[in-house]
C-alpha cells in the first residue's frame, strides 16, 4: 500500500476524529471558554498518544496550555523537525451569520464546516494522518526524522506567552527545521508554499504645540499648529513613487530573488477580485512592484489612526494644542525592528518645525520579518513533496501579515518552512469557516513524503 | 465747562449706573438667564430714556431682544451715526476662579470688576456719558449728528438673528457711518483704533478610501489609505514660505497700506510677552510679515481638528476606511468667503490620489472680512477725536478674529469705524473681567468730540 492509498483508506476515520476535536469550542479570547481550551489540549494529547507519540506533554503557560509531543527517529543522528500549529480558535460572532452551529462540525460534499476546521485544527491533524501513512508504508515503528509537535493554545489571542515558552523549552525544541502549518495556498488547483512573512513595528507619535488650545482669530497665522506639523510628517512618509521616505528605511532590505518574483508573477492574479476583496476602487503603492509584491515583498509605512483638536459637530476655530497618530511599519527581511524604530524617531525629530515638539512611542520591540531560503534543502524538499502530493508545480507566495512564526526561527535558530493547505476562501476568523477535506489529505500526503526526504536532505 | 470737566464731574454717577447694569446677569448662552437678558434690555431702554433719547424701542428677535434708540439731530441734513454694541455677556465658569462675585460689581482703585464691565456694557455706557457731555457743552437739546444706538442681545451666542434684524430694520438704521464699540486698544498708554477684522469660513473634509477598515498585513502597501491622502492634502495647504498654497487664495487680497504697516510696526510689540500669551515656544507664519501682521493683515488656513481610524490605547494595524479634518480660513479684504470655498473644494478634488474620494462641507456662508478706509473722513475724524481725548497719537490695529461687524457694513452699506477702549488685559470671557474706569471716561470724551467733528466732516 502506498501513502496516498493509506490516506484515502483512512479518510472517514480522519474526518470523524477531526470533527470530535472541532466540537470543542476552544476560543482563547473568551475567558468563559478557557476550560474548553484546556479540554482541547487534553483531547489533542490523547489523540497524539493514540497516534503513537511516545512523549506527550501539556505545557503550561501563565495563560492557556500548549501541547508538546515528540517521536524520536530510530537513528539518533536523524534530523529533527518541529511542527508548529495552534489548537485555540477564533470567536464565532456573529453567531446568526452561521448556517450551521460552529461547534457541530458538518460535512457538505468535500467540505467540513466548523470553527477551527481550517485554522488550525484541520492543519494540525493532517500531520498525524501523514505520519501514520509514512509509518504504514515504511513498516518502521519510528519516523525517519524526529518529529516534535508544538501546538499553541493562545495564537488567536496574540501568543502572549509563546516566546517565553520557546525560550524555556529551547533545548527540548532543538531542531533542524521548523514546519509551520497555519497558512493558506493560492488556490485548490494552484498549490503554493508561503516562503516569508512581513515583520511589524508600530508606534504612536504625539506632537505638541501651544500649551493650550488657542483662538485661531487671535493667534492664527503666527502660532505653531501641531496638526499641521503632524500632517507634514505623515505626508512626508512617502515619496512620489510610493516609497517610504524615511532615511535608511530600505538599507537592510533584501530584494526577492528573480525566481521568487517570477513564481509570483506566474500566479493567476485577478485584479478585479483583489479590488473587490479590498473593498477599494484602486490599487496603489510602490512603483515597480505588482500588487502582490507590494503586499508580500515590500515594507510599508501605514497610518492606522490620527486625531487632533476639535472633532465634534460643526466647527471650532482653534489652533489645537496637540496632534497624534498611530503608525505601523510592515517589515521585510532583513529589516530589524529596532533599527527601523531608531530611524523613525530620527525622521520625526529631524522634521519638526519651530514651536512644536514630538514624542515617538513604540509598542514593544516589534516582530521581525522572516523568509525561507528558496535554495535551501529544507524548502526544496518541501516544495517537491507538495508537488508530488498535488501532482503539479508549487508556486511561492508570502504572507503580508506578521505572526509568532518569526519567534520560532529566532529562538530555535532554525529555518522556517511553511507547509499548509488552507484556502483564502476558507472563511477563517469569519462565520461558516470550512476546510476542503481533499486538501487536508494532500497535506497529510505531503508530510508523509517530506519526512522521508528530510531524513536524507537535512542530514548534517 | 468743557467736555472733560463734565465727564469728570459725573464719574461717580457713571460708575454707579454701570454697576447697576452689571449686576444683571445677562448671559445669552444660558437659557436659565434669558429672563435676565430681557431685564438687561429693559434696564438699558430705561437708561436711554433718562439720557434723553426721544425714541427707545426693544427690538424682538426669535431669540433675545436688542435695544434701539434714536436721537435725531436738529438739522434734518445732519449725518447719521449707528453705534453698535451688545448687552449680553459671557458665561462665568469657572465661578471659583473669580475673586469677587461676577455680578456684584466691585471698584478697586481705577478698576471696575464684574462680568460685562469691558465686554461690552462699559463700552456702551460711555456713549451716554459722552453724548450728555456733548450736549452740556453745546447747550443744544439735540446732538450735532443723528445718533442711532443698536445694542444686540445675542452677540456672545454668535449673533444668530442679527443679520435678519439689520435687514428688517435697514431703513430705520440708514446712516453715514457705523461706530463699533466692542474691541480693545493696544494699551492704556498706547491708544489705538481697530481698522479691520478678518473674515472666516470653515469646513469639514471627509476623505474615504476602502469601504471598510482593512487588515494592514493583508492589504497594506497596495490599498489606498485615506489618512495618508488627507495628510498630503493638509501638508499641501502651505508652501515653504508659510503662504497658503491653494491656487487663487490670494487673488483678491488687498495689501495693507504702507501707512498702516508703519503704524503697526511702531507699536511697542514685546515678542516674549506675545509668546507667553500664546503659550508657545516659537512664532511661525508667512515670510515677509511680522507677527502682528500675520495675525491682523494676512489670511490663514488652519487645521482645527482631524481624526481617522484607530485612536484608542495601543495599536491596531488597519488601513482606515476614512479620514476627516476641520479647517478654518481667516480672510482679509477683499477675499470673498464664497470664492474661497470654491477654491478649497477645487484644491481638494485636484489633489486626491487614486482610490480615495472626498467631500468638503462648509459650515454656512462664512463671514466677510472688513476694514476701514484710513483715508476716509470718518476714520480720520475718529482718530483725531481719540487723539484729543488721550492727548497722544493713536495707532492703527486690527482684530484677527471675526464678528458680526461685517454684516453691519454689508447690510447697512456704511463704513465701519471702531471706537473702543477695552484692553487685552481686561480678561474678557474669563474670570475677573474688569475695565479701567479712566479709559471708559476717555471713550466718552472721544465720542463727545467725534459727534461734533462728524457733523461737518460727514456732511454730504
Ligand atoms: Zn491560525
Ligand atoms: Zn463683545
Amino acid at each position: 500500500m502506498d501513502v496516498r492509498a493509506h490516506i484515502q483508506a483512512h479518510r472517514d476515520e480522519f474526518v470523524a476524529t477531526l470533527s470530535q476535536w472541532l466540537a470543542i469550542p476552544s476560543i482563547s479570547a473568551d475567558p468563559a471558554r478557557h476550560g474548553d481550551v484546556r479540554r482541547s489540549a487534553e483531547w489533542l494529547a490523547e489523540h497524539l498518544r493514540k497516534t503513537g507519540f511516545p512523549t506527550v506533554e501539556i505545557w503550561e503557560t501563565p495563560g492557556l496550555p500548549a501541547v508538546f509531543a515528540e517521536w524520536p527517529a530510530a537513528d539518533p543522528d536523524a534530523p529533527a523537525v518541529v511542527v508548529y500549529g495552534h489548537h485555540d480558535v477564533q470567536p464565532v460572532d456573529p453567531l446568526d451569520a452561521w448556517d450551521t452551529d460552529p461547534f457541530t462540525p458538518t460535512v457538505r460534499g468535500d467540505q467540513l464546516i466548523g470553527r477551527g476546521a481550517s485554522d488550525d485544527k484541520g492543519q494540525i491533524l493532517f500531520h498525524t494522518l501523514g505520519l501514520r501513512a509514512n509509518l504504514a508504508v515504511s513498516g518502521a515503528d519510528a519516523p525517519p526524522v524526529t518529529i516534535k509537535l508544538l501546538v499553541e493554545g493562545e495564537e488567536e489571542s496574540g501568543s502572549p506567552h509563546f516566546a517565553d515558552l520557546l525560550t524555556r523549552h529551547r533545548d527540548r525544541l532543538a531542531c533542524d527545521v521548523v514546519v509551520i502549518s497555519d497558512t493558506t495556498m493560492w488556490g485548490a488547483d494552484t498549490p503554493s508554499m508561503c516562503v516569508g512573512m512581513r515583520g511589524l513595528t508600530d508606534c504612536q507619535i504625539d506632537v505638541y504645540g501651544p500649551r493650550t488650545d488657542l483662538h485661531s482669530g487671535s493667534f492664527g497665522g503666527a502660532a505653531p499648529n501641531p496638526a499641521r506639523a503632524l500632517a507634514a510628517l505623515l505626508a512626508g512618509l512617502h515619496d512620489a513613487d510610493g516609497r517610504v521616505a524615511i532615511p535608511g528605511f530600505y538599507d537592510e532590505v533584501v530584494e526577492a530573488s528573480p525566481a521568487e518574483r517570477a513564481s509570483i508573477a506566474a500566479l493567476p492574479f485577478d485584479e478585479a477580485a483583489w479590488l473587490a476583496n479590498a473593498a477599494s476602487d484602486a490599487a496603489v503603492g510602490e512603483a515597480g512592484y505588482s500588487i502582490l509584491e507590494r503586499v508580500w515583498l515590500r515594507p510599508t509605512a501605514e497610518i492606522n489612526g490620527m486625531w487632533s483638536g476639535y472633532t465634534g459637530e460643526g466647527g471650532k476655530t482653534i489652533v489645537p494644542r496637540s496632534a497624534h497618530a498611530k503608525l505601523s511599519f510592515r517589515l521585510v527581511p532583513d529589516q530589524e525592528p529596532a533599527l527601523i524604530q531608531e530611524r523613525v524617531r530620527r525622521y520625526v525629530h529631524d522634521h519638526l518645525p519651530p514651536g512644536v515638539r514630538a514624542e515617538v512611542r513604540f509598542h514593544g520591540p516589534g516582530v521581525r520579518p522572516c523568509a525561507s531560503d528558496l535554495d535551501s534543502a529544507a524548502v526544496r524538499a518541501a516544495r517537491e513533496a507538495m508537488g508530488r502530493a498535488f501532482g503539479t508545480e508549487v508556486h511561492y507566495t508570502r504572507e503580508g501579515g506578521s505572526g509568532p512564526e518569526a519567534d520560532l526561527a529566532d529562538i530555535l535558530g532554525a529555518p522556517l518552512v511553511f507547509v499548509a493547505v488552507g484556502l483564502n476562501s476558507d472563511r477563517i476568523h469569519a462565520p461558516n469557516e470550512k476546510v476542503e477535506i481533499p486538501l487536508l489529505l494532500k497535506g497529510a500526503e505531503t508530510v508523509a513524503y517530506l519526512w522521508d526526504s528530510y531524513a536524507t536532505a537535512l542530514r548534517g
